[in-house]
């Protein structure tokens, strides 16, 4: 019998993820392409962003300091190529940010419900929970919250959130990065749907950290593109940890394809506005409790024929075991209109 | 001022890599095509394994159980699906397991000179370090190695080890995974151009981890996928720890492509090898103490002059600093044979 791994590691169940597409497919019993994933907040869209195979030797390394993607997205953010550091996609950095900040002795705060990842990253470095619950809309207790991060090393935001599609105002990310010396770490995975960012004040206050992706708008979540914009104080640590070449040449060179598309991003999530507004307001004429939030999903509480209805044709929902702040409701991404309407006549039966 | 990183983060010096060939191009004045990277144990050819674009949906998250890439390993290995734990490259399971088994009350074992990401994933990790160091030609010393072994929590080896290229009998690697009830990381980087691998009877000692990678003989190291093969006991813990998308779906299309070409592959190796000794015989023929090894790399100590202009002329060799066991030794990949040639001209001057 090996040893066992360290206590903290011990102690953790696996994490259960989402199964693949050709696993539910064979589930059900149905061809993969009727499968449609309204469980993964990702977009129906790829950007005319193309890689010419041959333009790259994958025999070679990548560039450990990824300097084109760099200063790619430092020209898309607005910010020095410095304050950039990054990995494959933003859940390396979420896990990074843990690995450097926290261990047994120290704690982090985090809303309920947020992004899951924050807590199972955290767990892994073996730090202690301060959880504050939203209210019965499940929008945050800003109170509750300021007062949580006031004494923890790490804070996890997600603004807007996930899974709520909260937006929170500018001037509260604020006053919680004032409250605390520990790094208040604001996701804006889903950024480019809400159109408000802390990019612009990030480096008034040096423990700010603003998380980024390609996963979401820019359509790349199959390529694993993310990074973070934080000042020197931050950046320094993440150099000491960071692995160096975890972005494969392939995605690196397809992430800058991608940025230089920005304007066509643009344009595709004002649509999606759109059409996340026409699938909320469905929702709703069907009897549903909905929040439609400011990203490229809803909440909802969907009739329980329905949902089965819905997923047995493939169009696979994000629900929530018992036990989770969200159990009844579903989080359902904005597709195309064309998935979001076999969607709807699921649930209508 | 914002919290300081744990304290075992706080104390590390962040880690040198090497330039980016752009970097170095530009440092020389020379076009970037002229520079050939001698330094990276990279291979010089790409596998006839092409990636057609359109053909993943960039915009969808990777299956994160990679099952096709798992099995295509599996069968490569001739091991079960079960026992293999991918992820972005044999650095992203290096600091894994590091992170799973090590931390501030824990040591590791590990000899010198050996692949330098061991002892920084473990320094991350915050772990004690107990080096043993080589004889006289940089061999193990396997009586220390083995009571270095013997309490430690994670023992690293590399077999054929890097920058060395010496080969363990598989005797004494299973012997080392007797002496101790800590992980055992058998680092197989090279171990298609050695021929030998503790693959056939891992699974008889529990604690032993072997690591493979597609970075070297499969020439994907632009892709960053690597493995490990490992019990039920070291798999069950990993399985809490590991990131579970940081393959691209480009990355894990392409491994499955290159494992198919597995005996296009051998034939490359074969040639290789050959050329491997060319090039030990010609540095021993201008005067070079040499060690040759098993891998696609020779050990050299090179004239001062003649290094100097074969890196003048953007030919990259990896050198190591004083103070390293290695000072004054350069480590060599064997590239193409024309590429070699522009390396031997230079060193004749």
């Amino acid at each position: 019998m090996p040893i066992e791994p360290r206590p903290s590691v011990a102690a953790l169940e696996p994490y259960q993820w989402e199964d693949s597409s050709v696993a539910i497919a064979a589930r059900l019993g149905l061809p993969v392409e009727d499968v449609v994933r309204f469980d993964m907040n990702t977009v129906p869209w790829q950007l005319p962003a193309r890689w010419a195979a041959g333009a790259e030797a994958l025999n070679e390394y990548p560039d450990t300091s990824y300097t084109d993607l760099t200063r790619a997205i430092a020209a898309y953010c607005d910010v020095p190529e410095s304050s950039v550091v990054v990995g494959a996609g933003g859940d390396e950095l979420i896990s990074l940010i843990a690995r450097a900040y926290l261990d047994s002795s120290r704690h982090y705060a985090v809303s309920d419900p947020t992004y899951s990842l924050f807590a199972v990253a955290s767990d892994i470095a073996g730090a202690t929970r301060r959880a504050v619950p939203g209210d019965e809309h499940f929008r945050l207790d800003r109170a509750a919250f300021l007062a949580a991060a006031a004494d923890a090393h790490v804070t996890w935001l997600a603004n807007p959130n996930n899974p709520t599609g909260e937006v929170l105002p500018q001037d509260f990310v604020r006053e919680v990065a004032r409250a605390t010396r520990g790094v208040v770490v604001v996701d804006e995975a889903y950024a480019e749907f809400s159109g408000a960012s802390s990019l612009p004040w990030c480096f008034d206050v040096e423990n700010v950290v603003v998380l980024r992706t390609l996963s979401k708008a820019f359509g790349l979540a199959g390529m694993r593109v993310g990074w973070v914009v934080a000042s020197p104080a931050v950046t320094a640590v993440l150099a000491k940890v960071r692995p160096v070449s975890s972005i494969s040449v392939v995605s690196a060179r397809l992430g800058v394809a991608a940025l230089e598309q920005a304007e066509a991003m643009r344009t595709l999530v004002r649509d999606l506005a759109v059409e996340r507004q026409r699938l909320a307001s469905a929702l709703a004429d069907l009897g549903c409790r909905v929040v439609e939030g400011s990203a490229n999903f809803v909440l909802a509480v969907l009739d329980a024929a329905g949902a089965a209805r819905a997923q047995s044709r493939g169009l696979v929902l994000r629900t929530y075991g018992a036990g989770h702040r969200l159990h009844g409701w579903s989080r359902i991404t904005v597709r195309s209109p064309a998935e979001n309407a076999r969607l709807l006549d699921a649930l209508r039966g």
